[in-house]
């Protein structure tokens, strides 16, 4: 049986397609040809060392973690994963795309396994209003964090830790488990001490590429989500992803042509998925993209300010909110569509106004027909209008074709992060705010930063209205 | 008693704070100060007339509305609206600020009205799992749309009103409310025939400046939130954005602000609040922004392909996504931060990790210690890195404060369209994607159309992969 596989289509983002100097000429393409070669000859030859882990992460035994989570769904009626960036965007995209729309508004009986909650953020209200829809008692917390050095949810593991001991006693540590490295940082020596239930992330997989690690594997096993497949997915793409020449390797045409974009001025990517299932792809996008192209420094030392900005858009429903600037607007943008050939439902649009035209017209087609016809439009018009778009279409969202979808972002990010010359998998610019807020919240070490920030200028009353 | 003021800190916009050639200078800031003052003068001649109506909006009589509320909450367990782009974006933002952040989960007695769903796509699939959680039998379907021409708003009140129908027989209108223009439209129509109660949108008020008119009225007063306040504090933000003072009208300085930003190149506008509640305050103000000020034509007929693109982002959970970019990339963006003086929960983080400093000097903090001091941070850090930063704060999220919000971002995008010399209140760039669209689905009179998309230029093989 045929593969169900990804396709790309970057006709539209071509000169012949929307018009001479508005995209990429044939020419243009030819020249970029030898550095995209090197960008995937990079690729090859260092993928699996340094902080290129996540490229076998395809290929790991996953049993541990199946087997883990057959515990915590026989036992839990709530998981929660305590988590940011990385170890967040990953999980709430899996799910979104694989699981019911309303998953945890779901009966019991209807749900593929406990209800998920991630908690990527510090706010109060939201962590307290957490609590009005679980019961801790009959909850398995998640810990992620890889050096256990993350303020947001290493307060968040305080607070759940001192929550469960009060109620819990000596069987709290049941219900923790921590994803985090194997011997060094703050989490794991917590978990030594408490005896939780670990998973490793291994050293050399960084937060933003973490997906297919355990990361991401525990929660989307624990909510019924096929991993075996989002892991044959991805190696499957891997291997589509192998060869130098742009027209056979989908990842290096999609980098290729990003990267001229980029050069041509297009300092903004749009991510617009047509399928309410794909919308929180665009936020783990919004992170790989945004944190591994936006660097400083090239890696010889220059200056260089890269990066492209990523948006996230949703199809039909931005082309009432952004279509208007994305066609009118400056010329300053990609839009990158997701599409479907076929989605799981089929919904009829049926008769009941014949006697106006203007609303009969739709009676007779089917909801599955008007979102591909509006994506189909929405491109036209772009097209017409002189704008770069390209779109990557999956046969049918599952756990194969999202695991190709989702190495096929992380190679291609690899693949402009080379072309670019720079070093795709640090992110040195947050140093300065964690160090900020270190400083302020009184850590040992941080006198000097404390005394900068006190010495920083102030602001001038006349600016605050 | 003092009322609750938003208040405007614009400091890191200017070059005395982020360093010189990087802001704006004092003497930009004056150059500029006539044409703001002109954009004040023009908004307080054309208030309530053309497509300003929303101006007025924060004056109504709300009566009805409340009414209708009154009726809708003691006889039905589920609110769905049926709106798309103006319809419902800021219902969703509202709902998040004001409400439960896990409303929908919350068991009955502490829920604050109906279940509320807002349905803004014609995804199949999302279409279908709806009715996986809510009982058509026990729902008030509110279908907005203020020309009844919407084709995801049709089709979706054809879907509900057949299955209505089906169910219930005669009694089906009981079950929909329309929303939409006096006397012209599709919807109204269909209202009259099917008798239907219906609430008005005026004329003169465009979807996305609809929030604070039955649009945005009803689904808040459903949903327990007090409309009166919402229109009290956008009429307290009418009052204290009166004048043609920059330095005494917050919404002008905005606006000043930001258009310099955007003639010196800032093509990006990021809102990035700091609570959870105001996450969706973005999306909302992405169509507001995006749509109003993204236009190819100036008035005087001149092209000039206006706009900056919105960026949603929240703070602290972006941090760990964008922030690498916002500090490190391109010079292309300006970031607003929303900030909450006081939140409405509190969270101590405690004691657990003694022996480890760098994770104990969290504890003896609060959560809503951390969240403001890593907001502090990131400003500071965007400041450090010459990065245009300016920061709206809240004194705390309720009814009142949001109502200022909304009206605040309304006028400004007013006065920049002004400044612009743009139409700021239509939306001629949407027009071609739908008239695609229509000629796909066989509307008739659109046959010139699909002879267009016929004649079409066809895609190069070799670009699809």
């Amino acid at each position: 049986m045929k593969k169900e596989t990804l396709r790309l289509d970057v006709n539209n983002m071509m000169d012949a397609m929307i018009g001479a100097g508005y995209g990429i000429s044939a020419d243009q393409l030819n020249a970029v040809a030898p550095l995209a070669a090197q960008a995937a000859e990079d690729f090859r030859r260092n993928r699996g060392t340094g902080m290129m882990g996540w490229s076998e992460l395809p290929y790991q035994d996953v049993s541990e973690i199946l087997e883990l989570a057959k515990q915590i769904r026989a036992r839990f009626r709530y998981f929660v994963l305590l988590g940011i960036g990385g170890s967040a965007l990953g999980p709430i995209a899996i799910q979104q795309a694989l699981n019911h729309m309303r998953y945890n508004e779901l009966p019991d009986e209807k749900r593929n396994g406990p209800k998920f909650y991630v908690e990527d953020n510090v706010d109060p209200e939201r962590m307290k209003q957490l609590f009005d829809v679980i019961d801790p008692a009959q909850t398995c917390f998640n810990v992620i964090t890889k050096s256990g050095s993350t303020s947001e949810t290493m307060s968040q593991y305080l607070i759940v830790n001192k929550l469960l001991t009060e109620r819990l006693g000596d069987r709290a540590a049941e219900h923790i488990v921590a994803t985090t490295d194997r011997e060094k940082g703050n989490l794991i020596r917590l978990a030594r001490r408490e005896g939780y239930r670990t998973l490793v992330i291994p050293a050399s997989v960084g937060g933003r590429f973490s997906e297919l690690s355990p990361v991401g594997l525990l929660a989307a096993a624990v909510c019924g989500i096929d991993i075996r497949q989002l892991l044959a997915g991805a190696a499957y793409m891997d291997e589509l992803c192998a060869g130098n020449d742009l027209f056979a390797n989908p990842a290096l045409m999609a980098a290729a042509t990003q990267y001229l974009a980029m050069k041509n001025g297009k300092t903004i990517s749009v991510m617009m998925p047509y399928a309410d299932s794909l919308k929180y792809m665009s936020d783990w996008y919004a992170q790989l993209w945004g944190e591994s192209l936006g660097k400083r420094y090239a890696l010889d030392g220059s200056v260089v300010n890269a990066g492209q900005t990523p948006v996230k858009a949703l199809g039909v429903t931005d082309q009432h909110s952004q279509v208007q600037l994305y066609t009118e607007g400056p010329f300053d943008k990609v839009v990158t569509f997701l599409g479907v050939d076929e989605y799981r439902e089929h919904v009829d649009i049926p008769d009941g106004a014949a006697e106006i035209p203007a609303v009969n017209f739709l009676c007779g087609h089917s909801l599955n027909e008007l979102i591909k016809a509006e994506q189909f439009a929405t491109a036209y018009a772009l097209t017409s209008a002189h704008r770069m778009n390209c779109t990557i279409t999956l046969p049918s969202v599952n756990a194969f074709t999202i695991g190709q979808l989702l190495q096929f972002f992380e190679i291609q990010t690899a693949y402009v992060g080379s072309m670019l010359g720079i070093n795709t998998f640090d992110q040195p610019g947050v140093e300065a705010g964690k160090n900020a807020t270190y400083a302020l919240l009184g850590r040992p070490g941080y006198d000097e930063k404390r005394a900068e920030l006190a010495a920083a200028p102030k602001p001038d009353e006349r600016f605050i209205l």
